[in-house]
């Protein structure tokens, strides 16, 4: 669990063209790049950083005067692109096509009412901005297109109300987690509360951000994700304001705010939420147990999720992951199992790398021994070998710094990119045999390899979610790298829907999962979607490329 | 838990201008006729039953040969109401004002398609049938109005596959509460499957109808409400079909299930469900306590869902409903706890009738005896007494027969009915004592009392709901007896709306709760979800008066 307050904070200054803070960073262990270049060979040559000096952004387009903003022009470039690999590859190299025409920043509802009219009114786009971490293309300009702005909510911060006896808080949209996380837990007696919504874009997300794509925390077993968390919440769009009161449930008609979470910018801009938050529990844990193989762990995290243990969070690494995690170290420190253990798992059945199993639990501590004991049965007797709470301690303190690690190795000439469904247990296997094999073989055209890891995160009852990271040797030539990222995000998104995934579990549609999206809810999902839309922002200037946009934005 | 198969099956025949089936009841004890006199006054007179010889139906208009369907007086009858108040007062009465022309009863999700397409292009309206439960005006049928009829879905049901990985079970939407749950514990080895669903209309309402009204069974505490169990489903709609998958989670986009769930038929027809099942529990107990009064009781209700201990059910009856149900006995008994008792108890503290509280815990006999030590040692701090398995055993006994009283009571001129709400803890007790005072108050225009009883139940970390159970002295004439009904729930309604409380938390919106809808969700929600309609069904043919129509339609 994060300190509240750690690693965020206004004081620091967003880097651009890579994650997170200037002066942070997470360099490769040199048994990583070993690794890598073992599965793909030496990198082709560093890829370019971003360098201010070359930047020569368009100028701005002009705006009617109740639009004004700032047009600082790197604060316009920090606004262009999300978080996304192509949106990294084009802010280093200076090729972020379009740029808002200006940034603005509301005071309050009153303002962000008056800017939507406006903005309507004019044909001005607007993108709604958070913590800017959209990993498909959520927040992105293009190019040729009406003026443009980028709608920051950071003035929308901090908490606003707490009911202590019902456990719910109020806060602005614009939030982000460390400072949310330190609100709360600052408020109340003793320990104070927590929401528990921790995404690994943590540092830099915020609540809007999250309730605007649906997104999941990695504690989400056991606090909720993000569609759990909002009871209430406040949009406001050019054709109005829905308020939605904060009710423990209701059947007075459609659950409205299920049409906003997901909307992604779409249907209005979220400007406060009111989420479930609880103590801040005594105690967090995250045991770790290495499987004999992938469906042994399958197997035991669909007992324990059936059984109803309740655990806060659960992790399954395939062989792949479990050898880069725990065998050369994840990032900057090397393998968490040294030889002489290794010979103790042969002993026990574990003859390869084995699957590292994370559960965790939180509570009283009796309550999390419980857990935990419960776990451990379950997972002996699928051939678990307990590595004690060593893993889970690395995994909890790097947890928000792994981002950076992307950033240092494309340094290095290593293309990383994430993605990540969802499909019922009986599905998983072939699904994810699926992914991995489309990834493989993404770039064989090229003559490329693709490195990939898998786990299983997020589990529910009926099933899970399945998040892959791969690597790949990145062309220096910027529209080369994203061609490449391209190739890949294609073959991946294909043999997901094939396979009977959902699009996302967590990081969304955006515009880039845009074109596959009538795939999966049908013309008349769509329909519904478009009606929604249209019902909020009838001139259609609200982020008009996330969700109904079929066209394809991946080289974009 | 019930038997899979009590209670239900096709065999028997409904009764036509009262709850259930023909040949059974549940008349009320004298103790409860005593106590009821005591409160209200003797009783002015018995409220006149259905005579089916007396019964003069409006001649069926006639319907384009596609939309042929059943035209007999009494099943045109039987699908013209539904199962609120007015609804049994029309209908024991013969004044029910309109019928549907006919009742289609489609083979399948083609017919449902032609039957759509067709009646959207002739201008017939159409209201699904479920189980034709609703108490809010749900499924009725209004005079002067364009030809109309009831699509009954009795054939859509059963079993269409069933994932005994995932625990998923897809099965049509007719299906009704005994038949879902006998054939789900046919299924799969051992005990079989369960999906624990028990709303009070369990023996006569559907899979379709749940979903449709977003409803609660009583023991969602452990099982889920009908929202968290539908994880997919397919609408059938004038303008297309809608085919949500499955998927355990997704971020693609805003839920669509949670603008079907609770659409009450405006939006489509529900001709089908995936929903969560789970194996058996071995073991099934719900345990009574008697608390002091009801702000312990709440308090102890709050203190048991914020500490998440793993109840199945939590039902916390006020003083006066707990003085019906143990003094007196609520139905066909007499009272639960004898004097002898009652002297015992007040050594402990409660001196008046106590609040009665019944906690249902499921599971291995472990589990469930851990559950209720937790939860005992919790009641305990806030001064409860154990009253053992006894109340909750008789409880568990009668609860799918309690509506039957309602009958009974109006054959002796005592007229019931029921209402509910939801909030936050914070204004639970507020909310609660609005409400009360606003139904005692309704009636004093004509000089009459309105017995009221409450008790919490399905509550959450946040909050919980209220369910309130009136009696009042009917008048024999109808117009007057439904003029009585319509004010005070005209008072209630409003009590719950000003006190902060939802429009209900379990029997939906209907045409009655309609003209505070609003209230509720603005004019932007309203605007979404007229929106969302829009698109399913261009013509507007499906079931129109409920959900957006604002017009009082209490006495229509």
């Amino acid at each position: 669990m994060p300190t509240p307050g750690q690693g965020g904070g206004g004081a620091r200054s967003r880097r651009l063209g890579g994650w997170g803070f200037e002066g942070e960073g997470f360099p490769p262990s040199a048994e990583l790049l070993a690794w890598l270049a073992r599965r793909l060979g030496e990198p082709l040559g560093p890829f370019p950083s971003f360098d201010p000096a070359r930047f020569r952004p368009p100028p701005a387009r002009p705006l009617p005067e109740i639009l004004a903003g700032s047009t600082d022009p790197l604060d316009r470039l920090a606004h262009a692109r999300g978080q996304g690999l192509p949106d990294l590859l084009r802010l280093r190299a200076g090729t972020v096509p379009a740029l808002p025409d200006a940034v603005l920043r509301p005071d309050d509802d009153g303002e962000v009412e008056r800017l939507l009219r406006a903005a309507a009114r004019e044909g001005v786009l607007v993108i709604p901005w958070g913590g800017g971490t959209s990993v498909t293309g959520g927040v992105n300009f293009l190019p040729g297109e009406a003026p443009a702005v980028s709608l920051d909510l950071e003035r929308l911060s901090g908490l606003e109300a707490l009911d202590e006896t019902s456990g719910l808080a109020t806060l602005g949209a614009g939030t982000p987690g460390p400072a949310l996380e330190a609100a709360l837990g600052a408020s109340g007696g003793g320990r104070g509360f927590i929401l528990g919504h921790f995404p690994q874009s943590w540092e830099l997300s915020t609540l809007g951000g999250w309730a605007a794509t649906r997104a999941s925390g990695q504690e989400s077993l056991g606090y909720g994700s993000i569609q759990e968390l909002v009871a209430g919440l406040t949009l406001i769009a050019p054709a109005g304001r829905l308020e939605l009161p904060a009710f423990p449930a209701s059947a007075a008609g459609p659950d409205l705010r299920h049409l906003v979470l997901g909307s992604e910018g779409r249907l209005g801009v979220i400007t406060r939420a009111t989420v479930r938050v609880r103590p801040v529990p005594e105690r967090m844990t995250v045991a770790g147990t290495l499987l004999p193989g992938w469906p042994e762990g399958l197997a035991a995290c669909r007992e324990l999720l059936q059984a109803d243990v309740p655990l806060t969070l659960l992790r399954l690494s395939d062989e792949p992951e479990t050898e880069v995690a725990l065998a050369v170290g994840l990032g900057g420190r090397g393998g968490l199992v040294a030889p002489l253990v290794r010979g103790y798992l042969r002993l026990r059945g574990i003859h390869g790398s084995g699957c590292l199993l994370l559960a965790g639990a939180a509570g009283s501590p009796g309550a999390v021994d419980d857990t935990l004991e419960r776990t451990a049965a379950v997972l002996q007797r699928h051939g678990g070998v307990s590595l004690g709470e060593s893993p889970g301690r690395h995994w909890l303190a790097d947890r928000f710094r792994h981002p950076y690690l992307r950033d240092a190795l494309l340094d290095r000439g290593i293309a990383t990119d994430t993605l990540e469904t969802a499909a019922p247990w009986s599905r998983l296997p072939e699904l994810a045999a699926g992914v991995r094999r489309a990834l493989e073989e993404a770039l064989a055209g090229d003559g490329e390899q693709v490195a990939v890891l898998c786990h299983l995160s997020h589990p529910y009852r009926d099933g899970a979610s399945l998040y892959f990271t791969l690597f790949y040797r990145c062309p220096a030539d910027p529209e080369a790298a994203v061609a490449r990222w391209a190739a890949a995000k294609r073959a991946a998104t294909g043999a997901i829907v094939r396979g009977g995934g959902t699009l996302s579990h967590h990081h969304g549609v955006g515009s880039w999962h845009a074109p596959w999206y009538e795939a999966e809810v049908g013309p008349q999902g769509r329909a519904l979607v478009a009606a929604a839309a249209a019902a909020m922002d009838p001139a259609g200037v609200l982020n008009p490329h996330v969700l109904l946009d079929p066209a394809d934005r991946l080289e974009a």
